[in-house]
């Protein structure tokens, strides 16, 4: 019988023949936390496994991102304590403005066929390069540091059959916002979320990390695109060329459920406060005043997001009543979009471009006021998200997040650009 | 009697032949305030002067400065609370990300004889302009921005003649540094320095700059340098040649104290921790450990500070334990540093470049950790002033600063570039 890409992860690693539901061990190919959460696993190990060595140094990364620069004398001591235990042990360590820990590891670590496990949920980002990426608690990111394996349940798997050209100012955010519009947020929990057709096989790596970014918000444990000439292609402009191999679910696999995507058909999409599920057409939407625009996030803060924003906002302002807020995902990313003229062009358009991190997506660095209204690029809209319980968060792609910077207010792109 | 240079603005300001130790009244030409004192001015406003119009919507500013972007809901409510103020006067608002109120004022309103009054120390910076400007707490500017006037007694002055060449990586900082340290931190306590001589007439605007702004650090009610040629082209450059005209002490202007510096005798310096005027050179402090190096600031954020850093640190990188942290001044000093390439080069050598603000200098969106140590080109390092009353700070010009972050540890760049 066939097997879905999870599976097939799994199977190779486990060294078995896995089906849905299996309990299996399996190695972790590359194991990280960041500031929010690696302090704690680093005290889990200490106290629960009575070690704060990690079992293999090239396979464990710290990342300072989600308060970076760090804003308190408090995380800046709980930076020193990651910095210390880094040194200690020879891990990587990515500083304040090295960029997002999905952005790094995806740029430097995540391949075909890998486990990757982060203590963040968004660690499903990696899926775009066909890993089996997830994310786990604190406790469990100690024991994998230690160890270098852990259980997983083999999960079901959802086919996204999407097929047909992406209209202009569509992106795969918006097929995701689609997606989870008609799955619900707890649509596919605990599933292996396997996207494919010929939608994705033309989009790029970049787009594809935003659909397996996203997995999480519909409850998936993993969100898989195939490793094609796409996934070469990227690893290679990262140097890893050598990582690369063909990855793909099988054609007769067996899945739990299926959603068919005609992509010519969507419109860009709005998630409206609180939820992700919360979708609409962003024509429903347009008119509501914004105070903040975001672009950037694990989501959305990559080098063809920067270019879409620039070229929108090129020769324009901002509008005087919203302040545009851009954090690159990495200082990879930053540097490219400099050389690109980018950066330039959002400078003159009125945006504060921060150093690389999460930024306003936590609402740690930077934070909305009372009955303030945002427009954000990033993947989750929950309330007190960006730092103020008393404010509302949209979510949206970037083009929607340039035209609305220009307008004060939610925008069609297709309608004024 | 000839005046000195503050003795003749508040002639001409006055309407009378003014004399130190006068009391007079004069009009304002521009008076602001930032994130952190203007809402008080607001309030004094309101509560002492019932109302809440200003005087002269042309004549006022409010900048986001301090804490921008606004890192909790808390300031984020403060600036939302100036923002209305602003937009129901029509009063100059300088939004999260457009820069240190100092520098946007010194691009956009200082001038030649004009008074300026901010509710901030630094104030002082805009005697580069030979503007008569000082800071104020927040209930004179409230009672300024109510009614445009204020009293003041006429200062007595300080001169200090500067000439000779500075040697090689030897800047303005370090000829302000000397001079607090040869006369301490309260040597011209409410005195109008006035910087005169061959050095400072070589100087560009940024530079003198420096000097003026470190005026409030050896007491100085206002820091004033000669109106000439590098002023106009300064206005010039900033679309404001017609606010310049040519301004100096009289040849016969009266003293109350003097100090002669050879310029081309001195050293780089860097002041040690906890004040201002514990001042030593550069090559005595060699080797302190540093676990952050700060570059920007009112004081060393402008373009020839982000040029020198970045002609410092091409092709290198911040040393493995040093964090390199940058803000620049304002949005115009960084389009223009992007354009020049100087932003790439520092993020590709390890930098946190931040959007213009004041960032790291008051600790409020950046502060170190427990024990730490900091070189800064800031002006202040008072115990705490980083946001940890346990840290360090060292301040320096640049050139030390961009070759102490290479290194680690505090170095002599006439030693290793």
């Amino acid at each position: 019988m066939g097997k879905t890409l999870a599976e097939k992860i799994l199977s190779e690693k486990s060294g078995k023949d896995v089906a849905p539901g299996d309990l299996i061990t399996v190695p972790v190919d590359f194991v990280f936390g960041q500031d929010g959460t690696m302090p704690l696993a680093i005290q889990q190990m200490e106290k629960e496994l009575g070690t704060r060595k990690v079992f293999d140094p090239q396979k464990v990364g710290a990342v300072c991102d989600h308060a970076s620069p760090s804003p308190s004398e408090q995380v800046s001591n709980v930076h020193i304590f990651m910095r210390r235990f880094a040194r200690e042990n020879g891990i990587y360590f990515f500083e304040n403005g090295d960029g997002i820990c999905h952005q790094v590891v995806a740029e430097r670590f995540a391949a075909p066929g890998k486990i990757i496990i982060g203590a963040d949920s968004h660690t499903c980002t990696h899926g775009a390069l066909a890993a089996f990426a997830t994310g786990m608690g604190s406790t469990d990111v100690g024991a994998i540091m230690a160890y270098g394996t852990t259980w997983l349940r083999v999960p079901e798997a959802f086919r996204f059959q999407i097929d047909g050209e992406l209209p202009k100012h569509v992106t795969s955010k918006d097929v995701f916002l689609h997606i989870v519009k008609e799955i619900t947020a707890d649509g596919a929990t605990y599933m292996s979320m396997e996207y494919q057709g010929s939608t994705v096989d033309k989009m790029s790596v970049e787009s594809r990390l935003v659909l397996s970014n996203m997995a999480i918000e519909a409850g998936g444990k993993v969100g898989l695109c195939p490793a094609d000439e796409k996934v070469r292609a990227y690893l290679k402009e990262h140097g890893r060329e050598g990582e690369y191999r063909p990855l793909a679910a099988d054609k007769d696999a067996v899945y739990a459920d299926e959603l068919f995507v005609d992509a010519s058909r969507l419109e860009p999409m709005v998630a409206y406060p609180h939820r992700v599920d919360n979708v609409k057409p962003v024509s429903e939407l347009a008119g509501v005043p914004l105070d903040q625009v975001c672009i950037g996030s694990c989501t959305n803060g990559r080098l063809e997001d920067l270019k879409m924003a620039a070229e929108i906002l090129k020769g324009r302002k901002a509008h005087r009543d919203t302040r545009l807020v851009v954090y690159p995902a990495s200082r990879k990313v930053l540097a490219d979009a400099i050389r690109l003229g980018y950066i330039e062009t959002l400078v003159q358009a009125g945006a504060a471009v921060c150093a690389p991190g999460c930024g306003f997506c936590i609402g740690r660095t930077v934070a909305l006021g009372d009955g303030e209204k945002a427009l954000s690029t990033q993947n989750r809209n929950f309330k007190g998200r960006m730092g103020n319980n008393k404010a509302e968060i949209y979510l949206s792609n970037v083009a929607v997040a340039a035209a609305s910077a220009i307008y004060g207010k939610i925008t069609d792109p297709r309608e004024v650009l």
